[in-house]
């Protein structure tokens, strides 16, 4: 049986779990202000049995919100056979900024809630996967409701038939409709067990007995209205407390980037005889990949002016460009400040079969933010799980995820920044002069980072770049061997 | 036959035409250097027969292109009997940014090429549009490049042969190559007509004999650099002139709005009585309308504090929140910055069925960016034309475009910001005094558009909103008469 909440002892705590709707949605509105003040995001799942009710609950929670600051999502069947992207995917784009709400008609739990065929690994695997996005983002600040509205068996057949007989919401029942109702027990013993799995701390279900259409968007309203405030007060003690000391337990890094060798070189000749064919090979490769509809994820960090762009291009100029896209990131723009700083990386992930190369990564948030002081020490210790647990998410789906760290050493660096004054002066910036001078910092933080997210499903390449020939050839070689392992 | 383009006269005035590849590679990347600091877009658009050899031409393209600032975007077979969206939108959301170059393989053109049943008025309708949209973004500073690559019947029947040889690259043919070289005939008759009428003064054809692919290549590259340089010369030319003077034919708009009545009112009861049972029926109405998938675009313009909001509220409280989306148009943000100013509202058209109400709209360009000169004369004087034939786009495509205009007059405005003053603070800008003082100039460019913005098939609905609930109460009963015709 699903567990049922207790609303009467719960309505004792909040006088607006059983309010007038009009009430409750003037409350609503109110607190959405504060939201937009305070830059809270908040989203709200609306999920549960088909025909419960789901468009009526999500009508009055919006009746009084500003436009300006909510949007509704609607996630219906997708083609489940062959997603085009990585599951949650889909979701990432559409979170919502900060300060905003987010309504989702179904979600993340669409696919193996309809389903329930998927059980048992396959089913703890996919959950993990949500519980590891719901983690994330209250880490980073967002409220997660997620409702979950019952009915019974009879309440839904009367429902769906009562949707057939209107001749423009008759689209609004799907096969899945028919589908739950005629298994009705076989679904909510699935459902029981995926709610119970995802019952998480910090994003509970809420289970709603939604019989009764009013009452239950009364609860829903209640609900929102009561945990929103308890958001607020939260965020508000947190930001009249002093920043809690924040103690670490790893301890230095170990020596990984200066223990590379510096001599590695190729000559000119050497060069020019392998590249071409290289070039022919990783282009062949790329189009078995494609064939095969594998998605690669290339990432290329490294010190500045070690040769990022110069290996990505010779990566890249025997690949068919209708394969690949290169996605150069630079400082996040206020959109993208507004989210999570995974979120732009979510939406430039490549479909099936195609190559995503990413100059410069997420891994920023371990690099420049951690040294430069962007992200709070909380947020980028955390960053290495959070990080971790996407690339597996991508590697579950089937991506070859390939992370390029080129690295030269100080010496050369000064050398190439003093070339470049002269030669090409739009390549070079007074911030790449005040990194250098962080050079030690940058070491540790990139030690730390490599030491830390180095699983072997999305192992980083360690290029050693003083001589841009044979990085060049080196991250060819890799992509090559790494391609023809992924296609065996 | 298709016309060929003379390549022997052009390459004496083009020495690149001929060049190595090489140094026409390096050359481009020059170039492109330069579009990045004019700010200048470079839209190249590779056409032509299946298997011509589309690939290998971008990858020649784009061999030493900075990364950071092109993209390759390819325009597969879309649901032609269904499609989502209005034609242009998947391409006016991949337009290239200012400074930005994109290269399309296939684009607008895809659907009616690979169709020789469209002929005659249906042929003619799909080419306006597309033509407009080139107009559109070559006033606004784009350069496009359009390239055909004409292969004879042969030739295209051995590469599908070569290709479907090849394990991986088998899936680069569909049945539109085999479709294609088996009614070669017909389909190049389709293509020169096609060729013929879009051969624009701002966006030529430039058709290549694809025979030999690398000759093809360079005359490509050849091209491309051509009209790169002259476009940055003519830039430069401009830039370095004084501003020309800019006359206009219109004089002085009709007294539109300043006759509008003010007197009208309803009471509380009239109200309370009429609301619910509009918003009933305007529910009713949308889900007859996304029944018969027919998309909604409601604008919302008006004085400042003329009750845009309010009236959006009261439109959509009945409605399904799963059918419509509220767009509100705020400054635009960056990345809107550097696209056409029509860009950011195309991303955010309605798929069929659903409704897209826009907080003010794409009609900035013509009322505040006119009066504060954010745009220049030239450019809001022929905003008209390109609205009016967005708009049309989107009619023929089968929405139900409304416009909005609500209006109040200068003394109803200043109560309602002294009242907001005191209530509503959040509310009331500095910029909305500073809009007050300019009333007049206002008023005259919101009757000029109205005057110039009204096709019968998108027509402006005066809403006289000195009284709140008489202005949502016209709102409401004008969305449901329109909605009414329209599925009749």
């Amino acid at each position: 049986m699903i567990k049922k909440f207790d609303f009467e002892k719960a309505a004792k705590d909040n006088p607006f779990l059983n309010a007038k709707r009009s009430d409750q949605a003037n409350e609503l509105a109110e607190l959405q202000r504060a939201c937009i003040e305070r830059n809270l995001p908040v989203l709200i799942i609306i999920d549960g049995w088909e025909s419960a009710g789901k468009g009526y609950t999500i009508k009055q929670l919006v009746r009084e919100l500003d436009a300006r600051h909510f949007k509704v999502d609607v996630f219906e069947a997708e083609d489940a056979d062959a997603p085009l992207h990585p599951y949650s995917w889909r979701f990432w784009t559409r979170i919502p900024a900060r300060g905003d709400f987010a309504i989702f008609d179904r979600s993340f739990y669409y696919r193996v809630m309809n389903d329930p065929d998927i059980q048992g690994k396959k089913l703890k695997t996919a959950l993990k996967h949500f519980e590891r996005v719901e983690k994330m983002l209250t880490d980073d600040g967002m409220l997660i409701l997620k409702f979950f509205l019952n009915v019974t068996e009879k309440t839904q057949r009367e429902r769906i038939q009562e949707l057939l007989k209107d001749e423009n919401r008759d689209v609004l029942i799907s096969k899945n409709d028919q589908e739950q109702n005629a298994h009705y027990k076989k679904y909510r013993d699935h459902f029981d067990e995926i709610l119970e799995m995802t019952n998480l701390p910090f994003s509970p279900w809420w289970v709603i007995a939604a019989e009764d259409k009013k009452a239950a968007s009364r609860q829903i309203l209640g609900i929102t209205i009561q945990e929103i405030r308890k958001q607020i007060q939260s965020h508000t003690d947190a930001s009249e407390q002093s920043e809690p000391a924040f103690s670490r337990s790893y301890g230095k890094a170990p020596e990984i980037l200066q223990k590379l060798r510096t001599d590695l070189v190729l000559s000119d000749e050497e060069y020019d005889q392998a590249v071409g064919g290289l070039q022919d090979e990783a282009d062949e490769l790329l189009f078995a990949l494609y064939a095969r509809r594998i998605p690669s994820i290339m990432v290329f960090e490294g010190m500045d002016a070690a040769g990022k762009g110069g290996a990505i291009q010779r990566l890249t100029q025997g690949m068919d460009p209708r394969l690949y896209e290169i996605n150069p990131t630079a400082a996040p723009s206020d959109p993208e400040k507004d989210h999570h700083y995974l979120w732009r990386f979510y939406t430039n992930f490549p479909t099936r079969g195609r190559m995503a190369v990413f100059d410069r990564s997420w891994y920023g948030r371990v690099m420049v933010e951690r040294v430069e002081g962007f992200a709070k020490p909380e947020e980028w210790e955390r960053a290495y799980d959070e990080i971790n647990a996407m690339e597996e998410e991508l590697t579950d789906f089937g991506a070859l995820v390939l992370k390029f760290f080129l690295y030269i050493d100080s010496q050369e660096q000064l050398e190439r920044f003093r070339e470049r004054e002269t030669d090409k002066p739009y390549k070079l910036t007074e911030e790449d002069w005040r990194n250098r001078e962080k050079w030690d910092d940058y070491v540790e933080a990139m030690n730390e980072m490599i030491d830390r997210t180095s699983p072997p499903s999305a192992p980083w390449v360690l290029v050693e770049g003083n001589d841009k020939r044979f990085a060049r050839v080196k991250v060819l070689e890799s992509f090559i061997r790494a391609a023809k392992a992924r296609l065996k």
